[in-house]
C-alpha cells in the first residue's frame, strides 16, 4: 500500500481541471486561493489553527510516482504521454502563507493563502481542506475542554474511537497543541514526542482469579505507575478496598501510588466516595482519573457538582469533535492573472454568508496599546499598507453599518507568514512545545468572554472599506452581465 | 515518518500489560476476546460489517521495527533488553474469526473473536477497533443512503470533510460496499479499484472572463465526461442557460452532454426547473447531479417533494457519519486459560448492558427454510453443536421470558469466518467487487421492516439458553465473593 505518496490525496476533478489547464494552455497562469472557514464549531468564540506542519510536509513530498501515473494513464485514455510526462516534472513552485499552527483564528479569516501557477493551486486543495478542516476542529474542541478543566491534568484516550488511524495521531497532536498533556496513543508518542499515559484495562482484572491478586501483580512489575482501574467489578465495595491494600503494601516498600481510574457510574459521587476513603486510609496523594465518554459539558457539570477528579480521559468525544464532526473549510479562487496581471474574482451564490470575498488579502490582529488585548482582527487587501503603517483604520461592520469604530493606538500583527517561496520552505516549522506555547501566549490577547463556552460574546472580524467596495463592485458587473 | 508499520497504533496500556505479563511469567497463556458493539448507530435496524480487510493487513505486518523498539526503550526504563527482544520477536500466533465485510449484524454478536496468547491478543484490541468502529459506522451510514436513494446513482464526495486521509480512503471504500457507486477520491479508487466521478468546481468558472467560455474549453477538452457546475454566478439565468449551450455544441459534434451539476440553493424547485429547460431544449437525457451537505434524511425529502435528481452527491454527512461519528465497538475478555483449560470470565457493571457475555461463542443467522428469509440470530457457545446439527432451538428474551419461539425447521449459518489459524491466514480475501455483491445477497434475507430508515423493527438476537444461564451463574460467583 502506497500510504507514503499522497498525490492522489484529491478530488478527480482536480485533475479533470488540470488537464483541461494543460490542454488549454493556461496552466501556467498564476492564481490566488484562499481557504477559510465560515463558522466556528460547537458555539465556541474562537477556531485554533492546526493543520499547518501535516500541509508542509505534504507540499514538500508531492510527487507523481510511477505507481500513481500508471493509475491515472489506466483511469482515462485521454491523459496522454504528454499529460502524464507534466504531471511526472509536478513540483509546488509557489508561494504559500498561513497561520501558524496554535494561533486563535476566526470566520472568514484566511488562515492559508496559496500564490501559484493554476495547475498546482488547484491540485492541492483537498488535501489541505482535509488536514486542516480535521486538525483545526480537534485543537478547537480540545481547548473547549481545555477552558473548562482548568489546571486539571487531561488525558486524549480516543484511539479505538477515532476515525481510522490518521485521525487518531493527529488528533491527539491538536489536541495537545490546545493544552492536553498526554495522549494514550504510542504512535503519536513517536512521531510527535507527545508525552504518553496509560496502565491496564478491565481484562488484566478479568485475567486474574480475584482482582485483588491483579491489582498486586500489577504493582509488583510496575511499582512506578500505578494507576489501578478499579470498576471491574464493583467500585466502592470491592475495587477501592482492593487498591487501598496494594496503596498500603507500596507505601511498606517505600513507594506512592499514583491514582485509581474510575470508567464507569456517576463520578460525581463515586469520585468523592473515593476521594474519601482514600483520605481516610492515609492515602490523600493517590489522585483520582475520570474517564467515561466525558465532553466539555459532562466536566463543567460534575466541577459544579463537586466531584473529587483530578486527571481527565476523554476520548471519543474529543477525537471525533462528537458534537460537530466537521469543520466546513473552503478554498476559493480570490484572483487569477489576466494579461498578465492578477484580477480579483468573487463567487457569488443564492446564499450570501457563500458569496466569497474577492482579492488577495491580509490579516492583522489589532492589539490595543493601552490594555495589551486584541480589539479584532482586520482584513485589507495585499496592497493596502495603511495599516502596516499604523495609519488610523476603521472598523466597520458592514451588515450594520452603525456599528464602527476607528482605531489610532495599536500594534498590527499580521497572521499570515511567509511558508514557501517560489516552492522553497522559508519558514522554520516550531516545535510542539513551541506550539503549545504559542497557543497560550494567544489565548492571553483575548479577554474571557471570548473565550467562555458558553454563549461567548462576538470577537469583531472585520474587512477593510476596500476590500468590502471591491465585493460591492463585483456582484454589481456580474449582475449587469 | 514512518507511517506503514502501525505497531504502535496501540495504546499504551496495552504495551504495559504485555510487560507484566512478561515479567508475571503469563504472557503465553490463552486468552478469548469477542469484539462487539452494543447499540445500534443513528436508530437504524441494523449495521454492515465493514474492517476486516484492514485487520487482515494489520495482522499480517505486524512487527516492531526498530525504530518502535528505540521508541519504547526511550520511554520506560523498566522495558528491558529482554523485554524489547520479546517485542522484536513479536508475531500473531494465534486464532482469530471474523465476520465477512458486508454481512449484515447487529448489536452484542461477536464480530471478530480473538483466541491467543494474551500477550497478542491484547495488543491488537487499540487498532482493530479503530479500524472496525469506522469502517462500520461509514458503511452502516451509507447502506441507510443506499435504502432511500433507490436506483439513483450514488457518489462519495467527502474527502476535503473526512477526518484525515486515512478515513478518507477507507469511508470510501465502506461506502462502495454498501452500495455506492462511486468516489471523487483518486487515491480510494488507486487502492482499491473503486470506480472515481469528477469534473470541475467554482474555481474552472472563476477562472475565466465567462462561464460560458469556461463551459466551452471544458468540454472542448473533455468532451465525453462533460458535467458542468451551473452555480457559480446564478443557476437558473446564467448556469443552465450556459450549459444548454454547450449541449447542443456537443450534439454538433455527435456528443451527448453527461449532466449538470447543483450545489446549492432549493435543491427540489432549482432541480425541476432545470430538468424542465433540458427537456425543452431537447436534451432530455442530460442527467441532473445534486450536491450540498446531503444525507439520506435530505434525499428523503428532496424525492418527497418530486426533485429531479438522477445523481445524488453525498460528502460531510456520510464520510464522518455527521450525526453520530463513532460506533462504540468494543473489545471483552470472554475465557482466559486456567491450569490448561478455557475458563469463561465477566466483567460485571452498575450499567446492565455492560455486563459482558462470559464464554467463548458462536453466532448464527437462522433462516427459515419455508420462506427463505432470517428469522432472528442465535447466539451460542462454542461447544454447544445443537444448532449446528438443526435440532430444536428456543430463541427467548431473557428480558420478556414470555417472549418465546421454538424453531426447528431452519438453516443455520455460521456468522464467524476462520480468518487465521495458528497465525496462518486462512482466508481468501474476497474483491471489493465480491463484497459489494455480497452485501446485497445479506440484505435480502430481511423484511423490508428491518431494513428502514426510520423506527424499523427490531430484529432478534437471542443468545441460547445455556450461554445465558453461564452468565447468570458467573454474576452470582463475583457477587458472592
Amino acid at each position: 500500500m502506497s500510504c507514503g505518496n499522497l498525490a492522489l490525496h484529491t478530488d478527480k476533478y482536480q485533475i479533470n481541471m488540470m488537464y483541461a489547464h494543460w490542454m488549454n494552455g493556461s496552466m501556467n497562469e498564476k492564481a490566488v486561493f484562499e481557504l477559510f472557514f465560515r463558522k466556528l464549531p460547537f458555539g465556541n468564540g474562537y477556531a485554533v489553527a492546526a493543520g499547518l506542519e501535516r500541509v508542509v510536509d505534504y507540499i514538500r513530498n508531492l510527487r507523481f510516482g510511477e505507481e500513481e501515473i500508471a493509475y491515472l494513464s489506466e483511469q482515462e485514455e485521454q491523459y496522454n504521454e504528454a499529460f502524464l510526462q507534466e504531471l511526472r516534472r509536478f513540483r509546488f513552485t509557489g508561494d504559500l502563507a498561513a497561520v501558524p499552527e496554535g494561533t486563535i483564528v476566526f470566520p472568514n479569516e484566511p488562515l492559508i493563502r496559496v500564490e501559484a501557477r493554476v495547475f498546482e493551486a488547484q491540485l492541492i486543495e483537498t488535501a489541505m481542506l482535509n488536514f486542516v478542516n480535521y486538525q483545526t476542529l480537534i485543537a478547537t474542541k480540545a481547548s473547549r475542554i481545555k477552558q473548562v478543566a482548568g489546571s486539571d491534568a487531561l488525558l486524549e484516550f480516543g484511539t479505538r474511537r477515532a476515525q481510522e488511524a490518521d485521525a487518531a495521531v493527529w488528533g491527539a497532536r491538536a489536541s495537545y497543541i490546545a493544552g492536553f498533556h498526554a495522549t494514550s496513543n504510542l504512535r503519536a508518542g513517536m512521531l510527535f514526542g507527545i508525552p504518553t499515559k496509560g496502565t491496564h484495562a478491565h481484562a488484566w482484572v478479568q485475567g486474574h482469579d480475584t482482582e485483588e491478586e491483579a491489582f498486586r501483580k500489577y504493582a509488583e512489575v510496575l511499582p512506578d505507575q500505578v494507576t489501578l482501574l478499579v470498576d471491574t467489578y464493583d467500585t466502592l465495595r470491592s475495587g477501592v478496598p482492593n487498591a487501598i491494600r496494594i496503596g498500603h503494601m507500596l507505601e511498606q516498600q517505600g513507594k506512592r501510588m499514583n491514582a485509581i481510574r474510575l470508567d464507569s457510574g456517576d463520578l460525581a459521587y463515586l469520585s468523592q466516595r473515593t476521594r474519601a476513603m482514600l483520605d481516610e486510609a492515609g492515602l490523600p496523594y493517590v489522585q483520582i482519573v475520570a474517564s467515561n465518554d466525558l465532553d466539555e459539558n459532562i466536566i463543567f457539570n460534575l466541577k459544579a457538582q463537586g466531584a473529587k477528579i483530578d486527571v481527565w480521559g476523554v476520548g471519543t468525544q474529543l477525537i471525533t469533535a462528537g458534537d460537530q464532526p466537521s469543520l466546513g473549510g473552503v478554498y476559493k479562487l480570490v484572483a487569477r492573472e489576466k494579461d498578465g496581471e492578477l484580477v480579483p474574482v468573487i463567487k457569488i451564490s443564492g446564499n450570501p454568508e457563500k458569496v466569497s470575498m474577492p482579492g488577495v488579502k491580509e490579516v492583522y490582529r489589532i492589539v490595543n496599546r493601552a490594555t495589551g488585548m486584541a480589539d479584532g482582527d482586520y482584513i485589507a487587501l495585499r496592497h493596502d499598507e495603511a495599516v502596516r503603517r499604523g495609519e488610523a483604520i476603521k472598523l466597520h461592520d458592514p451588515l450594520h453599518p452603525y456599528i464602527h469604530k476607528v482605531i489610532t493606538d495599536y500594534k498590527a500583527v499580521p497572521l499570515l507568514q511567509p511558508i514557501f517561496q517560489a516552492g522553497e520552505l522559508v519558514y522554520t516549522l516550531p516545535s510542539l512545545a513551541e506550539i503549545r506555547q504559542y497557543h497560550e501566549e494567544q489565548l492571553r490577547l483575548f479577554w474571557p468572554q471570548y473565550l467562555r463556552k458558553l454563549n461567548p460574546e462576538m470577537y469583531r472580524v472585520n474587512s477593510s472599506v476596500e476590500a468590502w467596495q471591491l465585493k460591492l463592485d463585483l456582484i454589481q458587473r456580474y449582475r449587469a452581465q
